[in-house]
């Protein structure tokens, strides 16, 4: 029987999950899901018995190569660094592999050995990367389809909160994904793009001081900073006509002031492992600021010109300066920042995220300047049911449907930016409510 | 014949060379010089005929080996990752080693085999580390030795230019030493200091911006830096009493806030190759302020609010938005910036640098507090015989003298904290006008 293997099913898995345990059952397909926790994984898929499940410790090569070897498909869920060494696996075993990841350098090698062996190696198929190359190709192939050229490219995406949700919360953002990729956001690196014809580098350091409010259509006012390399976009959509090229991470507005505040304190930090003197978030906070412990961290910014008054409620609701969270032995500030932000942005059950994406894209067509928005809001079921989840899960569970039916053509590590993924898929996710509101202007 | 061979002897081991021919003489010892560029070498120690010189290539193990075997004692001028590699071979050779570098955890690992075979690996016997350790832990002796007990300890050192050969450069700055290490300051990591008893730490993005102006007894206002670690310093001094732990860099009054706008703009980031579009000074000024090519950047900067209208002239002098300078492939914004320093910023033959150091030491004797101010200001001879080159020299020399002549107890690795190497090489220093003025108050 045709098994679709899942390695590293944690939380965010559900509707990944359920879409395959539907279409199984239509193709007679068997899925199993793999996890480090299996009595967790158990209860989760309650309601999906068809689903078979398995312990995995994914550091075990030969546990790893079990799992794969019985499988038609794999997707791995695991952290990104880990899927070269499935990728391994897979390739040996003659396996197809997909993952909603960046496809790293490691992963590029395995192409021309997967193509070889007649292999999908499918890659960023998920929310972001995902959703936003098969919704932008879809449009720029659209444009082009009629003559048109694409002169500006914009995109925007964020994971949120449903604002009605956010309570108290004048940061308006819990984490409805990985926290640890929120607070390093923007490190490794300068983030640069491209803007009415200048290429734009940009320090990490001054990534979210720069962050623009954008106003999306229908949405409103949001924060937005520069997403990393957004040149990488030329040439994997062909936009080398394109004089703007900004891909953005969306905030409520007043986030990315507030987070620079604490970029720039040195909160984030993440390199340095902190002295046992100062391994407390309260005592950190003052070794940072100079202050006395407990002053108010909000008030110490404006007195120093590092935030506006109205964001001084953004620190007061932290409280970090009376905050007696304790990191382990050789602890970074920005592991204590976690610690004390998993606290102040966690989901509740009944909390909705929002997920968010935005193009803008401008063209020429027929000697007339035209632009258009294209505009997606998914709102979750609450804290277990994510819109992230669901985002991330439904694009990645169709395509491994497409390959299982052998609908697409393209071998080798794949990223979905053609007509054979982005035309059934998006048909697809518009089936379960996840379609882009278009306007052009 | 005893031979001490000194490998990497380029341009700023004059001083070095010539003390170790002066006592070869006396003792009967011979001198073996190694550098990459032997022509070069050659026409420096024409002056110092009995010194024998020898081409290497460091990173070939066999030369290397080859040279050590023949050799006393080995002093490591090459980069300081390459001193464990020197290391390796001295201890199976059984020779003594000496270096100015600080000591890694690769070359502590030595430690206890050096000891074994009854071998001395000194280290931080330059300037800084160096001089501030023989000076420093002389004074605190002392005080101990009268019964008092030292309550705060601020050490800072600087390598700067002679004040009235800086012309109409306003940084008052120019190359001395390593370039690179003046390009990358502060970066990989906070530094951390104590003040008062609080522990403070800066992320590097915050080192220049939160330097202080002190004032030198005799020498006037400085701008002093947090360098790096502080709190090392603790134990290896035995100053658990102290309430105030800071060592500084120094530079001319007005650099550091300078500084800091070229570490907010991002010309100093060093991880993020650049593209072909930006890899010219004027280009990547006009990329990373967001202004058309030849905005003079430091109008940009008294807009933005960077720095203040009379720092100005600093970046006019530097006028890095006309610099045509074009970087290699994959070059980093750190590496331009460097390029076009070492353009501004050489020192013309004539040219003599100043090398300064200041301790501030407070300490309680019976029952009174008192503090003590060393300064030390030891100015070069020209741009080929610099402070910086005697000050770091001389105590190698010494050090390695006091190696041969069986002066020292102290084996394996060793760092000068102790009476056995200060008290011999402050004289010898003072007798070659290098020496601290002290008052108490």
């Amino acid at each position: 029987v045709t098994q679709i293997s899942i390695i590293g099913a944690g939380r965010s898995s559900w509707y990944l999950i359920q879409y395959l345990a539907e279409q199984a059952a239509v193709h007679g397909w068997q899925v199993l899901a793999c996890d480090f926790d299996p009595e967790a994984l158990k209860q989760r898929l309650a309601n999906l018995p068809s689903v078979k499940t398995r312990a995995v410790d994914a550091s075990n090569i030969e546990e790893l190569t079990d799992i794969v070897s019985e499988s038609a498909i794999v997707v791995s869920m695991l952290p990104p660094n880990m899927h070269t060494i499935v990728a391994e696996i897979c390739l040996s075993q003659g396996v197809h592999m997909a993952t909603a990841s960046y496809v790293s350098a490691g992963m590029m090698a395995f192409d021309e050995k997967a193509k070889a062996k007649g292999l999908v190696f499918l890659n960023e198929m998920g929310l972001d990367p995902g959703i936003d190359h098969l919704s932008a190709m879809k449009v720029i192939h659209d444009i082009r389809k009629h003559g048109g050229v694409v002169t500006s490219f914009e995109s925007h995406c964020g994971g949120l909160v449903y604002g009605p949700d956010c309570g108290d919360n004048p940061w308006e953002y819990k984490f409805s994904w990985n926290p640890r990729n929120v607070v390093l956001a923007a490190q490794g690196g300068m983030s640069v793009f491209r803007k009415k014809g200048a290429t734009r580098y940009l320090p990490w350091h001054r990534v979210f001081g720069e962050a623009k409010t954008i106003q999306i259509p229908g949405l409103g006012a949001f924060d937005s900073y520069a997403n990393r390399d957004s040149l990488g976009y030329e040439e994997l959509y062909g936009l080398q006509n394109a004089s703007t090229l900004l891909r953005g991470t969306l905030r409520r507005e007043g986030y990315c002031k507030a987070w620079n505040a604490l970029v720039q304190l040195g909160l984030t930090e993440s390199t340095t492992p902190l002295s046992h003197a100062v391994c407390i978030m309260q005592d950190l906070v003052a070794s940072l600021t100079g202050t006395l412990k407990g002053y108010p961290l909000g008030k110490w910014l404006v007195e120093k010109d590092l935030i506006s008054e109205s964001l001084k409620n953004h620190f007061d609701f932290l409280d970090l300066e009376n905050c007696t969270l304790e990191g382990e032995d050789g602890c970074t500030a920005a592991d204590l920042l976690q610690d004390a932000l998993m606290v102040k942005w966690s989901l509740e059950d009944s909390d909705r995220d929002e997920v968010v994406m935005y193009h803008r894209i401008g063209y020429t067509m027929e000697d007339r300047e035209k632009e258009v928005h294209c505009t997606l809001s998914v709102i979750g079921e609450d804290a277990k049911h994510t819109a992230m989840a669901k985002t991330v899960g439904l694009p990645l569970a169709m395509g491994v449907e497409l390959i299982l039916l052998g609908k697409v053509q393209q071998k080798g590590v794949v990223v979905p930016v053609t007509a054979e993924w982005y035309e059934p898929i998006l048909k697809g996710l518009a089936a379960r409510g996840v379609f882009f509101a278009e306007t052009v202007e």
